[in-house]
């Protein structure tokens, strides 16, 4: 299934998801990276040089902080912040969402790495469905040093909240001398759900951390802002964690890229996906999470067996070299698949009637 | 003086250190990566796919191991192999020369993300200027769970024991029941003082970490090798360090480049090594440790003030377009200055005659 699926995606010249072609070889991408770059510009030597360092000066602009620093991932940058902020703290007890990439994706590097501990929210605590408020905090009978938001949520459909509980967060946080921290792997797209600039949005937390692959297309890479002490001793976490690589250029370069090439469309991706989602809701078989979504992402609920409509939809993307979604997977309601969608790039170009059209032969299908 | 350095280097045509042209700018990297790969080859995902894998496979073989992972760093990979064998060993107590990466290199991550200790060898330890001995560790009167030596020991001009002291040490390891960890940044080079395979050296180990710039002027990246259930722990610890990354390739692909343009000629640079030592022994003005040396690399105390030789040899660099060696620091003896030499694919086209007339003029001056 999985060569299947390939095959399929590189034969696709359409597609509704995500950016570029799908699968690139290597050869495409350094020849783009290489073409981007002029003849007398040099590569960062162990992190330092003027090409890597005007790049972390025009994050932390944007972002409207003292100083950014670029790691190799977003894991590294992240735990990074957390173990500062608890050293500062003398209190290695952090609160986030229960589906947060540190509880789900990183085999628990916060807790094996740094005896970090993370505070449950409720009793039980059931909010993997949905966003954390300003109630859930205000419930919280214990000590902690560091409440990580991630903005969007992206488990659930990279919903956001309010800008009225965010405030409301931030200001509780303050009042608790309690260090709220953004985990920003997607904030490039919420300035159409807040309008605000992300330097308004950065300005509820102490440190943010942004990635420049996902919604910006590079090939991987992050970065750590907040104010200049922090990333002074953010730069000596990541020499202890091996992430003082080398050389970052290649990072560097496709991260630079990417801000050039999405950043400014991002609005243009959200309104594609309101329009997309609208598409979608026409039909009785799909669900959409949230409706209308909040950024260029959503979860998509279809009725029917994953491994069905899986394969149904490849021999309509085959037939019509358009590529819809990924083979979705079990959701926790019996009769629907789910699969997470990302708009970007792609969809921009995409006929929406011939998406109307596959889905109804899909559908006749399974 | 590092601007001034810089300009002086790029100008140079010729030079005794190293590999390649000293400062090559991102976009001629990025041309000879693009133009080394194939048109349908693609880059792993998150460390997944044929070409990480088959180079993984590579490695194994080539260091006799059941298995190999690709990191980002050394530094990464060093700690994770530690880590592993102090949680099966149910001690966290290490040892390794006091000049060893982990110790004056990575703000002792092994300490601070892994509450792992360094077992001290004697009272008081002063290692700093010589290798390890069998006896350093007979005369170890406390239990611990790993002893990574360093092959070749870099800061000691790259100093290797004998077959029979690392016989004797390995052995020790094996009836203590203590892991016995190579640290292998330089190990291409070991093959000609040794006479042995990669395969035979690394047998006396159950973990290696190599690394795929330095000798082999690769970007950035190390392989951790061992046995297969090892491994697959470490791919765990790299996901908790951040060092999963969304993909390596660029990596990859210059590591390949690097073993296939070097490994062949690690022996090539070795006997030139010993052939400009000859020639630099022959100035009274010059000590080099160790003499004869062991792998292509050494320690070079030069009689003179540091600033001094530094500005004699750009001016002399800069008149015959001939690199000698970088910038010198202080040394231990108050009347010389210290610099480490390392010889490469760049010294096999030197015209050695430049060098020693350089050398006189050099001294003339200063």
């Amino acid at each position: 299934m999985v060569n299947r699926t390939k095959e399929v995606l590189t034969k696709c010249d359409n597609s509704l998801y995500g950016h570029y072609p799908h699968f690139v070889s290597m050869k495409k991408i350094l020849q783009e990276l290489q073409e981007y770059v002029k003849e007398d510009e040099y590569g960062d030597d162990y992190g330092e040089g003027d090409y890597i360092a005007n790049f972390e000066k025009q994050i932390a602009d944007l972002l409207g902080k003292e100083s950014a620093v670029f790691m190799p991932s977003g894991t590294m940058a992240q735990q990074i912040a957390l173990r500062i902020w608890c050293e500062k703290k003398q209190n290695f007890k952090v609160v986030f969402h229960p589906t947060a990439h540190l509880e789900i994706a990183e085999h628990k590097g916060y807790s094996f790495l740094h005896n970090i501990q993370r505070v449950q929210f409720s009793v039980p605590e059931l909010l993997s469905h949905r966003l954390l408020t300003f109630k859930d905090f205000q419930n919280i009978n214990e000590s902690f040093a560091v409440a990580l938001l991630e903005l969007p949520q992206r488990l659930i459909g990279g919903q956001l909240p309010s800008w009225t509980e965010l405030s409301q967060i931030s200001r509780w946080c303050k009042e608790k001398e309690v260090v709220l921290h953004l985990d920003g792997a997607r904030i490039w797209e919420c300035k159409h759900f807040y309008q605000r600039s992300y330097k308004e949005i950065c300005n509820f937390f102490e440190s943010v951390y942004v990635s420049f692959y996902k919604g910006l297309g590079g090939l991987t890479g992050a970065a750590l802002a907040g104010d200049k002490t922090f990333i002074a001793e953010a730069r000596i976490w990541q020499r202890r964690y091996g992430g003082n690589l080398r050389t970052q250029f290649p990072y560097v370069i496709s991260a630079k890229i990417g801000l050039e090439k999405h950043l400014e469309k991002m609005d243009l991706y959200v309104s594609k996906t309101i329009e997309i989602v609208e598409l979608l809701s026409e039909f009785e078989q799909i669900q959409i999470v949230p409706n209308p979504p909040h950024i260029n992402m959503f979860q998509m609920f279809i009725k029917g067996e994953p491994e069905k409509i899986a394969k149904a939809h490849l021999q309509m993307a085959e037939n019509y070299k358009t590529w819809l979604f990924y083979p979705p997977g079990k959701s926790l309601l019996p009769n629907y698949s789910q699969t997470e969608m990302m708009i970007g790039e792609n969809a921009l170009k995409v006929d929406l009637e011939i998406v109307h059209k596959m889905l109804n032969e899909i559908f006749a299908i399974i």
